[in-house]
C-alpha cells in the first residue's frame, strides 16, 4: 500500500472514525483504524461492534492495499505532522507503516487488515432523507433526557417515530420526558425505532457542516445507518418497547406561567449551588401572583433564595423539582420567554418555549417534607 | 458583622485567598475563609498551616466583626452573584451569614472566627524588595525543574540565593538543573533559603498585575512572607542543605551547537509521541555536521525520526535524553535560537538561550542500549 493525501483531510477523517474506536476494545484489532487505498480513494474505518464509522477522502494511490493501525497513535501522529501532505507506505516485510510528512517520519507497527471486521453496508427496507440541521436539532433537544442506566436499555436511547411526513423524537429517564417534532420533506411510511443515545451524541459532533445537507437514513429491524458527505455510520438499535409517551402528557393544566428564560435559568443555577451537594438536588418553587420564589436548603451548608417576576394564569402553587431536570431543558430553549404549566404539587408539569409548539418537556415533581 | 462591597473585588479577593484553603483540611476550620470587617476594610484570610494568604479590600462597614465561611461555598456563591454589590450580614442567633446581591439571597452556615488560626505578620530580620515581573520570571524559569518527591524535601523547592545585588534562583530534581540570575536594585546582605515550589507556583498566579510593582520579601530562619498590592502571603521554608549547584555545571564543552528553538521543540514533541508511552520517554539525538537527527523507538508502537538543521562547532556526538527534560526548558526559552553544549554521551549537557547569559539549564543524558 502506498498513497499520498492532504494532511488536513486525513486528520479530519481520522478524527471522525476515531469516535468508533473503543477505549476498552473487546479484541486488539478493534483498537485500530482500518485503511483501505483503492481507486484514488482512501477509506478509513473503525468499529466497536455497536457503532461502525467509515470515512472516505481523495488520495493519490500509488499502490492499492489495506492495513490496520493503532487508532490512538495514528490519530496523535497525523494530528501533529508538520507538512501539508502525508505519504503512507506499508512495509510487508516488518509489518510496519511509514508515515512521512515534511521532515518527520514515523514507522508504526501495523495489524493485519484481514482480521478487521469491516463495516458492512446496511440494506434495510426503510430509507428516508432528513436535513442534517433538522436532525441535529431533534437530537439535541431530546437526547439529554435519556437515562444512563444500562439495566433498562429502552431508556438509554431516543425513540424515533415517523408517520408519513411527521417525525418525532422522544427521550425519557422516567422522571422527565423530552419531545421534539419536525416535518420531513418527502416520506410515506411508518417507523418506530429506539436509537442508542451514544451514536446520537456522536452524530451531533460529526454532522457539523455549515451548509445544510441531507442525511440518508436506512433502517433494518435491529440496525440503522446514516450517510452524509463522505461519512457512513452504522449502529445497532435498542430492542424493546418504548413506553406510550402520549399518555404521560397531561391533557390540560390549571396554572399557566410565563417566565423570562434567562432570568429563571440564572436564578435556578444560583439557588441550586446549595442543593447540588445533596442527594436529590431539590429546589422549591413558590409561584404567586407576580413572582416565583426559588429556594433550596441543605442542613450542612445553608439556604438560598431568589425571586423572578412571572405572569400567572390560574391558582398559585408550591412545587419542588430536581434542579438539574429544570436547567437541562432551559439550556435548550432558545426563546426569550418560556411557559411553565402546572396542575398540582405532585403531578407532572410541562415546560415549553413560547415560540415553538413542536417542543415539549414533561417533568415529574419531587415530594418534599416541608 | 455587616458590610457592603463591590462584587468583583470580593470575588477576586476570595479567589486569591482560596489558594490557601486545603482540599483535605487537617481541621474543619481550615476549610474556611476568615472574614474580618473593620475600619472600612474587609480582610479575608485562609491558611493550611504551610501557606497563609491575606487579602484586603475596601468595604462599607456598618457593623465590624469577624466570621469564617466554607471556602468552597463562599467562593462558588460570590462568583455567581447577580448584582454589582454584595451585602453580608452575620446572624449570631442561628450562626449563619446572609449574603445578598440584587434578587439573590444566600444564608450560609458559619464557623466561629475565634477558632481560626489567623495569619501572623512575619518579622524576620531580612527584608528586600523585588519587581514582581522579575520575580515571576525567576520563578517561571526554574520552578518546573523541581522534584515532586516529598521523600527528599530540598528538591521540592527552589533555592533563592542573594549576594548583595545578585539574586539567583535554582531548582533541580537531580537529573536536571535550572538556574536563573537577576540583579536587585538595592540590597546589601546575603540570603540562602529554599522556598517550596507550591507557594512559588501560586505566586505566579496571584502576581498578575499589568503594571510592574514591588514585592516586599521578608525572611526568618524558617518562614518567608511576600507583600504586594493588597495581598500578604506567608509560607514555611524548606529546611536542609541545597546541593552545591555550581559543581554540577561543566566548566567547558567540546561541542557547541546552535539550533532554531521552535523547529527543534516541534520535532522533539512529535518524535516523543512514540517514546512517551515508555517508562523513560527516551529520545536519541545524533548531531552531525549540519543537522541533528532525533529518533525514538518503542517496540510496542513503532519508531519516529525527524531532522532539524544545526550549526555545530566541535566533534559530532550521539546522545540520549528524557524528552520531557528537553521540552520543559525549550518552553521557557523565548529567543529564536538556543545553544546546546555537550561533552560526551554520558556527561551533563547545557541548554541556554542565545540572548540571555543569565539563564542556564543542565541536563543529564540517559544511557541507552544502542
Amino acid at each position: 500500500m502506498k498513497f499520498t493525501c492532504p494532511k488536513d483531510e486525513l486528520v479530519q477523517a481520522v478524527q471522525i472514525v476515531s469516535k468508533a474506536v473503543s477505549s476498552k476494545p473487546q479484541m486488539p484489532i478493534l483498537s485500530g483504524i482500518y485503511l483501505n487505498a483503492t481507486n484514488n480513494t482512501l477509506e478509513l474505518q473503525a468499529t466497536d461492534y455497536e457503532i461502525g464509522i467509515t470515512c472516505k477522502i481523495d488520495a493519490q494511490i500509488d499502490e492499492p492495499g489495506a492495513i490496520v493501525l493503532s487508532g490512538r497513535y495514528f490519530q496523535e501522529v497525523t494530528r501533529r505532522l508538520p507538512g501539508e501532505n502525508v505519504e503512507i507506505i506499508s512495509n510487508r516485510a516488518d509489518q510496519t507503516v511509514k508515515i512521512s510528512s515534511n521532515t518527520a517520519e514515523f514507522n508504526l507497527l501495523s495489524l493485519p487488515a484481514n482480521e478487521f471486521p469491516t463495516v458492512q453496508q446496511l440494506t434495510g427496507n426503510i430509507t428516508f432523507q432528513i436535513r442534517d440541521n433538522i436532525f441535529r436539532d431533534l437530537i439535541k433537544k431530546t437526547v439529554f433526557a435519556c437515562s444512563t442506566d444500562e439495566a433498562r436499555p429502552v431508556f438509554t436511547g431516543c425513540l424515533l417515530e415517523v408517520n408519513n411526513s411527521d417525525v418525532v423524537m422522544v427521550a425519557t429517564n422516567t422522571h422527565r420526558l423530552s419531545i421534539k417534532r419536525e416535518i420531513l420533506d418527502d416520506f410515506t411510511g411508518n417507523i418506530k425505532i429506539i436509537i442508542p443515545s451514544k451514536i446520537l451524541n456522536e452524530l451531533t459532533k460529526i454532522m457539523i457542516s455549515e451548509i445544510p445537507s441531507n442525511v440518508t437514513v436506512n433502517c433494518s429491524y435491529n440496525q440503522i445507518s446514516f450517510a452524509f458527505d463522505n461519512v457512513y455510520i452504522t449502529s445497532r438499535l435498542i430492542e424493546g418497547q418504548f413506553p406510550d409517551y402520549q399518555r404521560v402528557i397531561p391533557p390540560e393544566f390549571n396554572t399557566k406561567i410565563k417566565i423570562n428564560t434567562h432570568a429563571f435559568q440564572s436564578a435556578v443555577d444560583r439557588v441550586s449551588l446549595i442543593s447540588r451537594a445533596g442527594d436529590y438536588n431539590i429546589i422549591q418553587l413558590i409561584f404567586t401572583e407576580n413572582k416565583v420564589v426559588i429556594t433550596s436548603n441543605n442542613p450542612d451548608i445553608g439556604k438560598a433564595e431568589e425571586s423572578v417576576p412571572v405572569s400567572i394564569e390560574g391558582p398559585e402553587i408550591d412545587i419542588a423539582f430536581n434542579a438539574k431536570y429544570v436547567t437541562d431543558i432551559l439550556k435548550n430553549i432558545e426563546s426569550e420567554i418560556f411557559y411553565f404549566s402546572l396542575n398540582k404539587s405532585l403531578t407532572p408539569a410541562n415546560i415549553k418555549p413560547s415560540d415553538d409548539d413542536t417542543y415539549n418537556y414533561i417533568v415529574t415533581p419531587v415530594r418534599t417534607n416541608s
